[in-house]
C-alpha cells in the first residue's frame, strides 16, 4: 500500500527511533559504513547497533560450500536467509523498543524492492523512521580491494585458498546482481528518505532528510574517506602544573616537557610526512610544545583541556578536602559529573565532535592536546564506551599512532623515553563494586523544579532521558566486551614485562603479544571455550623471544583492535 | 581544455579562495540562497560577498522593457549581458585576491556550459576553486510564489502592475530555458565540485567536494528551508547577579525577574503555537524562566553564557579596578577580546554555530539565553557585522520576534512591560575614535615564540590570519551599512519618543517608523541624495500619530532589514 512507502515513524513520537538499511551488491562497503557509523553514534550518544544478517546466516548455516546459495533458485536457502533477515528484524525491534537503543543499522544487501518493502512495512508497524544507505560503486578495483582486505578472510572462505575465494565471491556478487533493483529517486522510491553513496564518496544523491539524525549521518558520511592514512595523538610536554599535580590551568613545560618536545620534532621528521598537518589547542604548553616542531600548526580552542571549574589549578588532594562530595560523586560516574562551573566528559564529546568531523575529512594529522580530551579522541577512534572514555591510559610523553585497518582502527603507543609524571588516577577499587547506585548526574539535572515528566536533558537534538544511555554504551556488543577484558589484560602483562626485560627486545615481544593478541580476542569471541588454550599457548610463545632485533626510539607497541577484523584468522 | 574542467585551485595553495557559482532558472530561489550562505559565511568568520550580475545588468541598462531582452537572438543585448558577467568577474577577482574576501558568490543563471567553462577558465587562471550550486526546480507553485515575493517587486517592474510583470517573467524564463544544459553529473561536468539542489531541498546531488568549506556549504544547505516559521529570543528574567551588576555567574531569578517569567508564559499562550520548541542554556536563571512555561524544552550547553573567565562574578567597577589593562582591550576591540581564561565573542559563534545550524532545521522555536549569546544568535539572523555584535541591544524582559521574509528577516521587539536592570553598555566614545590602533588580540595569538610567519591562527579550518577579517565584516556593501546608520537613527528615535509618549499609540508609532525606515533605506541604497527628503517626510508624518490604536501586551515593535527585500518600492 502507498502508505507505508512513506518512510515517517508514528506521527505522534517526538524522536522514534531509527532504522538505518544498507543496501548494495556484496563488496559495497557496506558493513564497513555500518561499524563506522555505530561506531561515531555511540560516540556522540546515541545508543546504536548493528544487525549484520550475513552473520545471522553463519549461525544458522554453519558450513558454507560456495556461491550456489546464493542463487536465487535455491529455494531451501532462500528460505533460510529469508528467515535469518526476519530474526535480525526482531531483533531489532527488541533492541529499539525494550533495550534502549536509538539507532539500529540492519546491515544487509536489501538489493530486491520486495525485501525493502517488508523493512518500510516494519517500521510502519513499529514506529520506527527507515533511512536508506545505499552504496553504488561499479570500480572494478575498489571492488577487488574490498574482497581481498575483508572477504576472503571471512569465515566463509576458512578452508579456501584466496583465489579460489575471490572467484566464488564474485560469483555471489553475480546472483545478487541479477535482481537488483538500486533505489529509483524518480518514480518508486521518491517519498523514501536515503542517501545513496557513490563510488566510495565521489557523489552523494540524498532524498528527503527528515530530522537531525538523518542530517548528522548524511554530512558524517560525506566526510569520511578511505584514503590511507595516520592520526597522531599526543599531550603536551610535560608542564608545571603536572609537576605539582594540578589540574586544569595554563603553565609553561617543565624542564622534561622541553626535552619531549624535542624529542617529538625528531620523532615527526622520523616519520617522513610531507603532508602532516598538526593541530593544538590553545593552551601555552600544549602550544610550546607544537612551536618546538618548527612547523605550521592550527589552534582548535574545541581542544582545550575540560574545563574543571572550581576546582581547576587544585591537587586532587585539594579538591579532596575542599569539595570531598563532589570528588567521590567523580569516582562514581566520571563521564556524566561535570566539575560545578565547569565541564563533564560528555560535554566534551559535544565540544570536540567538530574536530573529529574534520579528522576524518583530513590524511595525515598529529594532535597535541591533554589527558580528557586525547581520551575522548581516543574513544572515538577505539570504539571505547562511555565508562571506559575517562579512564584510557594516555600518559605523558607517549604518542599514540592510529592506522585505520578494515574495520577497525589500529593504535601503536610509541613512548618517546622522556620521563614524566604519571597524571593517571584509576577508578578506585570500592567504586567499580558500587556502580548502580543513585547519585546526582550534574550533566543532567540542573533543573529547578521537581516534576521531572516534563524535562527533557538535551543529548544532541535529541529528546530521549539520557538515563538509559550508559547501560547500553558499555555493552554494545558482547564480542566488544571481551575484546577488551583481553586486551587490558595483555596490555598490563606486557607493560609489566616491558619494565623487567630490556627496551631492546620489547618491541618484538609485543609484535608477538599483538598478534597473540588478536588469536585470543578473535578465540574469545568465536568459542570462549577455546580461549584458555590460547592464553597458554601464548605465555608458552613467551619463551621464544629470547634474541631481541633492533629497536628504533619506540620503547612499546601494542595492538588494539576495534570490530572483528579478520574473523577468519 | 580538458585540465580546465577540474574545479581545483593552484595547486601550491593550501586554502585558495573559494567561488561559487549559482546554476538555475530565473526564480528557482538562487539569490535566496546566495543571501542566506554569505550570510552564514560571514558569520562564522569567512568574509562572503554576493555578486549579483542581475544588479550589475540594471546598473548598464536602466530601463528595463520586457522579456525582449533575454531573447538569445538579441544581439546587442546578449553582448551587454556578456559585458555585465566579465565586470561582475572582475570585480570577484579583486574582492578575493586585494580586498581580502574568502568567499565570492556568483549569482547569475549560467545555465549554459559556454558560460560555465569560462567562469572555470577564469577559475583556473587565478587560482580560485570553483563550487557550483544548481537549483533545480519544476513545481509551478515555487515558482509563482517565487515570482510574486522577490520579482514582480524588483526595479524591472516598478511601473508594471502585478499581472503583466508576472507574464513577462514567465515568458523571460522560457528565454533562458530554450538554452539551459544542466550540470550533468555522469559526464561532461562529472569532474567538477558541485551540488543540484532539488525541488527545494526535498533532494540533493553531491559532487567531488573537495574540502571544509564546500562540506560546509553542503551541510548547511542541507538543514535550512523555506517553510514559514517563528523564531523568539529572549534572555532570562532578572537575576539577582543582574541587580547587582556582576558579570555570569550562576544566580536566581530575582522577584522582578519571576515576574518576567509568568509575563513570557503568558506571551506564549497568547502566541498560540502548537509546535513550539523552547530551548534554553544550563544555568539556573534561564532554566526557571523555561520552567514558568510549564512546556518541555530542551538545555544546551553550547547555549550558555559567555565565560567572563577571571572576570566572572565581578562587577564593571570591579573589572576597571582589578583588571584595568583587560577593561580597555575588551572596549577596543570586544568582538575578539577574550577574558583570560574566558571566552571572546569569536569564540562564542563557533560554540553556537551547531545551535543556528538545528534553529535552521526547526520551525517555530523560542531560545532563552543570555545576553552575548542572544546577540550572536542576533547577529546571524540580521547579518551584523563582527564589530556591531557586542553592542546589539539585547534588554531584559523583552523577546525579539524574528520572521523570515524574502531575502531578509523580519524583527520585532516585544517588551513585556516588567521592569528590570539595564545590562547594556556602550563602547565608550573615545574607544570610537581610537578604533585600528595596534591592540593585543588574545583570541589570536596565544603564541609562545615571536615568528608569526609559520603562526596559523585557527579560524574554522581556514589558515587565513584573522586580522583582515573584521574590516571586510563590517562593509559587506554600502547598501548594508547606509542601512544600518538609518535603522540606528530610527531606533533611537523611537526609543525616545515611547519614552515620552503614551504606551497606547507606540505601537502604531513603530509601525509607521518601521514603513518609512523601509522607504529611507531602499531610498538611500539607491539615491542617497533624495535621503534627506524621505527623512523629513518621516518627521512629517509623526506628527499624523496623534489618535492611538488599540495596544497587546507589546509596547514597542520596530522592524529591522536585512538584505535589500523590496527593490522596488
Amino acid at each position: 500500500p502507498k502508505s507505508i512507502r512513506v518512510s515517517t515513524g508514528a506521527p505522534h513520537l517526538a524522536n522514534p527511533p531509527t532504522v538505518i538499511v544498507m543496501v548494495g551488491l556484496p563488496a559495497r562497503g557496506k558493513t564497513y559504513m555500518s561499524k563506522k557509523l555505530t561506531r561515531y553514534l555511540n560516540w556522540i550518544g546515541m545508543p546504536t547497533k548493528v544487525f549484520n544478517v550475513g552473520e545471522y546466516r553463519r549461525e544458522a548455516v554453519k558450513n558454507y560450500s560456495s556461491y550456489d546459495f546464493f542463487k536465487a533458485d535455491n529455494e531451501s536457502a532462500v528460505k533460510i536467509r529469508q528467515q535469518c533477515a526476519l530474526a535480525a528484524l526482531r531483533d531489532v525491534e527488541s533492541y529499539l523498543t525494550e533495550e534502549g537503543g536509538q539507532v539500529a543499522v540492519f546491515d544487509a544487501t536489501n538489493t530486491t524492492r520486495e525485501r525493502r518493502d517488508m523493512i518500510l512495512d516494519f517500521g510502519s508497524e513499529n514506529g520506527f523512521k527507515i533511512f536508506f544507505i545505499e552504496s553504488v560503486c561499479d570500480d572494478p578495483s575498489v571492488i577487488a580491494t574490498n574482497i581481498m582486505e575483508v572477504k576472503v578472510s571471512c569465515p566463509d572462505y576458512q578452508d579456501c585458498n584466496k583465489t579460489d575465494a575471490m572467484e566464488d565471491f564474485h560469483k555471489r556478487i553475480e546472483c545478487y546482481r541479477v535482481h537488483y533493483e538500486p533505489l529509483d529517486p524518480d518514480q518508486y522510491d521518491r517519498s523514501l528518505s536515503f542517501i545513496k553513496v557513490i563510488d566510495v564518496g565521489r557523489r552523494f544523491l540524498v532524498n528527503r532528510i527528515q530530522d537531525h539524525v538523518q542530517s548528522k549521518i548524511v554530512y558524517y558520511l560525506m566526510n569520511i574517506h578511505v584514503q590511507p592514512r595516520v592520526i597522531y595523538l599526543c599531550r603536551h610536554g610535560e608542564s608545571m602544573h603536572n609537576l605539582q599535580g594540578r589540574l586544569g590551568g595554563d603553565s609553561g613545560l617543565s624542564p622534561r616537557g622541553r626535552k619531549f618536545s624535542g624529542a617529538l620534532s625528531m620523532f615527526v621528521k622520523e616519520q617522513n610526512l610531507t603532508d602532516l598537518k598538526v593541530w593544538t589547542n590553545q593552551m601555552c604548553c600544549s602550544i610550546q610544545t607544537a612551536e618546538s616542531l618548527g612547523v605550521p600548526y592550527e589552534q582548535w580552542k574545541a581542544l582545550n583541556e575540560i574545563d574543571a571549574g572550581v576546582c581547576e589549578e587544585m591537587t586532587y588532594d585539594e579538591v579532596k578536602e575542599k569539595y570531598p562530595e563532589e570528588f567521590a560523586l567523580r569516582d562514581q560516574d566520571k563521564y556524566y559529573y561535570r566539575y560545578p562551573t565547569g565541564e563533564s566528559y560528555q560535554d566534551l564529546v559535544q565540544r570536540v565532535e567538530p574536530v573529529i568531523m574534520e579528522l576524518e575529512r583530513q590524511e595525515n594529522v598529529l594532535v597535541i592536546c591533554h589527558q580528557a580530551v586525547m581520551r575522548c579522541l581516543l574513544a572515538y577512534f577505539l570504539d571505547k564506551s562511555a565508562e571506559e572514555m575517562p579512564y584510557l591510559k594516555c600518559p605523558l610523553h607517549t604518542v599514540l599512532k592510529l592506522t585505520p585497518i578494515a574495520y577497525g582502527c589500529k593504535v601503536e603507543s610509541i613512548s618517546l623515553n622522556v620521563e614524566a609524571v604519571n597524571t593517571h588516577r584509576e577508578r578506585p577499587e570500592e567504586m567499580k563494586k558500587n556502580s548502580g547506585t543513585l547519585i546526582r548526574r550534574n550533566s543532567v539535572t540542573p533543573l529547578t523544579s521537581p516534576e521531572p515528566n516534563i524535562k527533557k536533558p538535551r543529548i544532541d537534538g535529541l529528546d530521549e532521558p539520557l538515563q538509559e544511555m550508559p547501560m547500553s554504551l558499555c555493552t554494545p556488543s558482547h564480542l566488544a566486551l571481551a575484546g577488551q577484558v583481553s586486551v587490558s589484560l595483555a596490555l598490563s602483562l606486557s607493560l609489566s614485562l616491558s619494565l623487567s626485560l630490556s627496551l631492546a627486545f620489547s618491541l618484538s615481544l609485543s609484535r608477538f603479544l599483538s598478534l597473540s593478541l588478536q588469536c585470543s580476542i578473535l578465540c574469545l569471541a568465536h568459542s570462549p571455550s577455546k580461549w584458555y588454550t590460547h592464553m597458554s599457548q601464548l605465555s608458552q610463545g613467551l619463551k621464544t623471544l629470547l634474541y631481541p632485533v633492533s629497536s628504533p626510539s619506540s620503547t612499546l607497541t601494542e595492538v588494539d583492535l576495534t570490530g572483528d577484523i579478520n574473523k577468519g584468522l
